[in-house]
């Protein structure tokens, strides 16, 4: 008997006979004695229909507006699967980003959490009920409405989870879990059961796609054990992202040893690739400034309008990174803007170069096995415009219409059979 | 009872009255019932002044022959040690790196560890003996006597704590554990009680200087529980380094969930700061390749001397990052040879600069934090060269000369009192 959060994200709940499967599955796990908060995204393509509307109707629609628009969409699928539920005899009750008490900073459409106050929620809970929360939303001090940006919905289910203080964290999705690569690239990507969340937090912040960074961020930081389901499946196990010390916990810890022992065979202090990935919703950013101190002007710039800002690097007054592709129309006013006030000597928005990483132990401080990437994807013609490596991640530019042959390419050098070393 | 493995640095075996307090202070864990693997560097000094001897009497030591003589080091130290176990009626065994079978690869100075055989250890352990262990050493498959370079003895001391199957690891050094920046540069820095494992690697990684950053590395993907303590106190508690779920141990439930309350009352997705180091036994270097495509014989020279090669990046085929000073000559040697081979176009080996970091989590995804460093630094005329950026750390190039006053400032600014966010 646990207090579980389970997030259920568009697809899950893409039309009114899966919203009355997901109902089951939810009174299922009730049924078995289970307290239950569930967070729900919008149907299906909800929120990119009502994008579109909104530019429909207006040039230049207001974040504000937008947020209000965009939130309707949440408000759908919660009130409708609390129906089901009503229909499969399991109380339940629905409430908004505000109703919840998710208070957020006051940026619309990439608004981070800073608390939740949930009373709603526990006395809800108190009273035997299922609560559905709206995923994606919240509200300001102001009592403002916000959204946290695409993805936002695992981001809201983990800081409900730490709120609640609840067991653990289930994301139902349309993927078994998280691979070592995205199987519609690679077909050999192998299913992780269980993986650690810092190399997790990796794989999600370049572009893995199963999770959004930021709900990783906060599963780890709060120690939210979180696991990745199918919720088509009712058999998948899916993947767990877990601390590097429950990693070994279901195993004896005879066994433990022993799954210690075969590893040191493989030589102990040898790299361990985890994943690669490439991020086509990423562009790349190269910018010069006028003078090596205007650099704070150009992270303010990005801060102020909530654009990410992903492995960054600067050196003799030039400066490159990736950024979103949906913040291009932002990024373009704010360079232009800096330009003018002569902080930016010039800048170029590259949209055809995107990132392409490679995720492990490791592996970024091994020389040889840098050398091997970058030979590797030469042998292919793939030259890296510019790479970055972390103690956990070395990620590289390559032209968008080479990347999936990048990740197949390092795939299958670094995670598919034996090599020698 | 558990399974322990100790290790005692240089400083707390320097003198003869040291060795005989550390002898002592063994001696009362093992009358607590526990079984101990105890590892040693050399005495003090002791390495550097065999360095010393050995270049007054060749200009140009073969590294075969420096790792035979710098071996002599823990030989001293572990027998004299097992003599004062012995005095102390603890029966007490001593082994070299080959005894006890730490196999490496064939790189004399710089050997990683590829596994631990440890029979003899497991057999001595059995009879009831403290098994005193040679650090810093190995043994090749060819059984030549190789060296894991400085600071190796952690990472024999955590890598038998794999291979024995222990219970943790502790490290005995001359500190009191790890701090949010180094006391003698900062006395206002704060000692962590427990620091997760991921951010320990980068403060380590980053010039953290209590631990060797591979210990870390081995600890984190083993999950051995890893603590630092003061071995002139007994009564410090020292820093445990631990994963993420272990971090919460010891509270209850109940006040687990509390904290984490706590925690979210400070903005649940706000960035946190777990140090700043500056590490003055690093070089920059700065090469420009001929072509983007010889940039994999810049890593094999690395990886074939065992040169460390720490956040790195490259641009339109230009490569920079950070070194052992120690490898010095090594570099000149190889990137003079890469010249003359036509792969390297030009390269600068920085000795002034130095990388100046802050670690901690989201840090370095926050424009408004990236901004923040550069302003503190600015005001005070510390323009970095350049800097990279990845999800745990941020590290910049600074002159060495003004890496303690950096340090000082960004702690001040980020880690001393409330700021305003």
């Amino acid at each position: 008997m646990s207090l579980r959060v389970q997030k259920f994200g568009g697809t899950s709940v893409g039309t009114p006979e899966r919203v009355r499967r997901v109902a089951e599955r939810i009174a299922k796990a009730y049924r078995a004695g289970h307290s239950l908060v569930v967070v729900v995204s919008a149907m299906g393509h909800t929120t990119d229909e009502l994008i579109d509307l909104a530019h429909q109707v207006s040039k230049n629609p207001s974040h504000r507006e937008m947020d209000m628009l965009l939130t309707a969409g949440e408000r759908i699928s919660m009130a409708l699967l609390s129906m089901a539920l009503e229909d499969c005899k399991v109380p339940a009750i629905s409430l908004t980003g505000s109703q919840t008490g998710i208070i957020t900073d006051p940026s619309h459409r990439r608004a981070r959490i800073r608390r939740i106050l949930g009373s709603r929620v526990r006395a809800a809970l108190e009273e035997k009920k299922v609560v559905i929360v709206a995923g994606f939303q919240g509200v300001s001090e102001n009592k403002e409405i916000t959204t946290l940006g695409r993805g936002g919905s695992d981001t809201s289910a983990v800081a409900l989870a730490v709120a609640v203080g609840a067991d653990l964290c289930e994301i139902f999705t349309d993927v078994d879990g998280v691979y070592t690569a995205d199987p519609r690239c690679v077909p050999q990507a192998k299913l992780w059961k269980k993986i650690p969340q810092d190399l997790m937090v990796e794989l999600a912040t370049r572009g893995a796609g199963v999770l959004h960074p930021r709900s990783v961020e906060l599963a780890k930081q709060f120690n939210i054990p979180l696991f990745v389901k199918n919720s088509l499946k009712e058999e998948s196990e899916g993947t767990a992202v877990v601390s590097r010390s429950d990693l070994q916990k279901g195993s004896s810890k005879a066994s433990a040893k022993e799954s210690r022992k075969v590893e040191s065979e493989r030589g102990m202090e040898e790299f361990q690739v985890a994943g690669v990935t490439a991020d086509l919703s990423k562009i790349l950013i190269r910018i010069e400034l006028t003078r090596p101190t205007t650099l704070p002007s150009l992270w303010e710039a990005a801060a102020k309008n909530h654009l990410s800002v992903i492995a960054p690097f600067f050196a003799d007054g030039k400066v490159s990174f990736f950024s979103d592709r949906d913040g291009l129309v932002e990024w373009h006013k704010n360079l232009e803007h800096l330009s003018l006030s002569g902080f930016v000597d010039s800048y170029k928005i590259e949209k055809d170069w995107v990132p392409l990483s490679i995720v492990g132990d490791r592996f970024s401080q091994d020389g040889a096995a840098l050398a091997q990437v970058i030979e590797v994807l030469g042998r292919e013609n793939i030259v890296p415009l510019l790479g970055t490596s972390s103690s956990l991640a070395l990620t590289m530019a390559v032209r968008s219409d080479q990347a999936d042959e990048g990740v197949r390419l390092l795939h299958r050098e670094f995670l598919e059979g034996q090599k020698d070393g």
